[in-house]
């Protein structure tokens, strides 16, 4: 069992609401406010902004090369690739990216990202790794489940585009690349004794994510 | 005018939110759910807990022995002093030790902490105190407020002895000293050029104590 | 065996060259320069401040409460009480406040303090206390060795005060709490994977405890 | 005048000893001792891994995505570019890359990195990039120098290469970006006030870098 697979385990109830959250079910059958959507978008937005934060932590704090540069490649991406696509999608979704930059951060969004970028430098890598799957790995599960309800994919869901880019090969294979790391940092430093305080990181964050959604639902600041 | 006034001049509709908000209103004339007051005292002892880590960047942080010595003094009063205060007055609304130290920590506990301590190490130590003013000196300004409303330091108010506290002359001169503080430290490093930037962590701390009183209000997790 | 005893079973090369220092030994049999011990004590209050600003990082990182406490009271140790008794011992040696708080940190002070705080910073509490231990653990048994050595606790030596401090019941409680310390975090997250690691950092923390005796040998900046 | 040429102008006698440290003028006239140069090369790869690092914190203290991207790119240009031309330095050099990865880094290298890391965290962003000056511009100026001197760069001189380097267009566009850098850091945080403490980093990184060449010269560990 994989490290992630046991921090899901561990937290069900969480796990749940966070990929069962109603943003979620109604993205998959399209029934989604589509100002719902744009609030989460830009949201999401300012949100890569402190990801790439965390990332730059996960290089700190990396103790050999290997570590560094695949959490410097992470930045890259998201800085680099990610946000402009970002404001691509924004765009067709008549969104300015003056309107995005200007926009002010969500509460569910400083409460995420800060408790991320805490936990990093609070703990070790492994804490801030945990700190980061439910939105990572999370993310890839809930567009691979998405993916499977009937007509999600079809052009005629507005969402399409969203559940393609994370149900896709690419976007499964970073999931499965941060599932294999949580394996390998743990096999440093996880005892049996330090679980439960990995599973309450794990717990909050996935909360936190569920936030998320729900701050896009109702378009909260 | 003190650089605390001028960041509550720049924001005023948050300020209001915050220190005008239905909890503290509530607390005033005695109206408020005894149930909320409740849920708002456990999160309130989780909260100190990293308010005292707030207090340790402050140390670490210190550019010489009187600001390393003001705020290790800021950690003893908070992890020896109000924290036992704090299970003190809790026991007097019958609630126990071991039920406050078990509870999670609510989404509004996590946002305005973590955002605190996010801000202390991105920035420097006027960004990590800027973000604090809000707690530190708004709660002077709540408290002094309060009292001057009709009733609301008599018995029959079951919310007297917070205002009381707050009220204080104790407290009062703690606040006072947080205000100076801020003057001394931007002497050091606050151009006109940086000023909206420390605005802007004003604004976010200060809306986020705001969330911390409907939280209570809602018994929100 | 205590994971300290392992950390310099691991490393007996570096613990030999730090605690049979010519420095050590010199102090033992009251040959040291005295102008040697000053330049030390001068430089030893200035370590002092940073050291105070690791245990600040042991507030922020720690888990709980107990943690937080122990390495609070730690922090006033250094700055209300042991820095105090250092002016004390200097101003016996001839050294006015004046002199100790203008002198230039010397590169040895530099390094090994700041490797104990970045190396805090960069992983967890536990690789913050291993950095640590060289230096806490450390002295309780110079000191206690020291005291071994025939007329080193006599009046006739000069080092006598220094001995007799670190040899003392109240310092070898300090450094056995110390030790029992590291075995309690290190049974949350020391795997057998990680101790070679570990075994790095209290190495080089070793190491540069042994620069900061030569420092003082040299009267070096 | 530029806030670098206020820093050096602020501390000469460390500016000079640094820039015209006996290991720089050996370099210059082909007489460094080629085990020296060796011993800096491999410590000089051990310290990249750390300047790394250290524009990881300029990423995570960034306040816009200029700053960020530009602290990125720093990143992969230490990680991706400069460590592999490193390398392949070391082996016209005769260094094997296990031999240089295998090498423990020397007291100069934990000294001045550590320094700069804690810098950075310690204050801000302008703190940061004070430390890292003197390397970053330092290093353009040396190069510059040198390439003055008769015969640096001819074929003969076993160093024009690493000059030539340091000298050339490139790296000086790289210096003079971190010089309008500082510049516009400090338009929104450097006061008069401040000016004497950023002073002190500067020298303080300064003599590090001074030792750094130090310990070159003497084959220290």
């Amino acid at each position: 069992m994989t490290v992630f697979d046991r921090l899901k385990a561990a937290t069900p109830s969480s796990w749940r609401a966070y990929t069962d959250h109603e943003f979620v079910r109604q993205m998959g059958d399209g029934s989604l406010s589509q100002d719902a959507f744009r609030h989460y978008l830009v949201q999401d937005y300012l949100f890569l902004i402190h990801f790439a934060r965390a990332y730059a932590l996960a290089v700190y704090k990396g103790r050999n090369l290997a570590d560094m540069r695949a959490a410097a490649a992470g930045i890259s991406a998201i800085l680099d690739v990610e946000m402009n696509l970002h404001l691509k999608l924004c765009g067709e979704w008549g969104l300015a990216p003056e309107e995005i930059e200007a926009a002010p951060e969500a509460r569910a969004t400083m409460a995420y990202t800060r408790f991320v970028l805490d936990t990093g430098l609070r703990g070790d890598l492994l804490d801030l790794h945990v700190a980061l799957a439910p939105c990572i790995i999370g993310y890839a599960e809930i567009g691979a489940a998405l993916a499977e309800v009937p007509g999600a994919l079809e052009e005629a869901n507005p969402y399409s585009v969203w559940i393609r880019e994370y149900a896709g090969t690419e976007y499964q294979e970073i999931a499965e690349a941060a599932r294999a790391n949580l394996d390998r940092l743990a096999a440093d430093s996880l005892t049996e004794a330090r679980f439960p305080k990995l599973s309450v990181i794990f717990d909050q964050a996935t909360r936190l994510e569920a936030d998320f959604w729900q701050m896009g639902l109702e378009r909260a600041l």
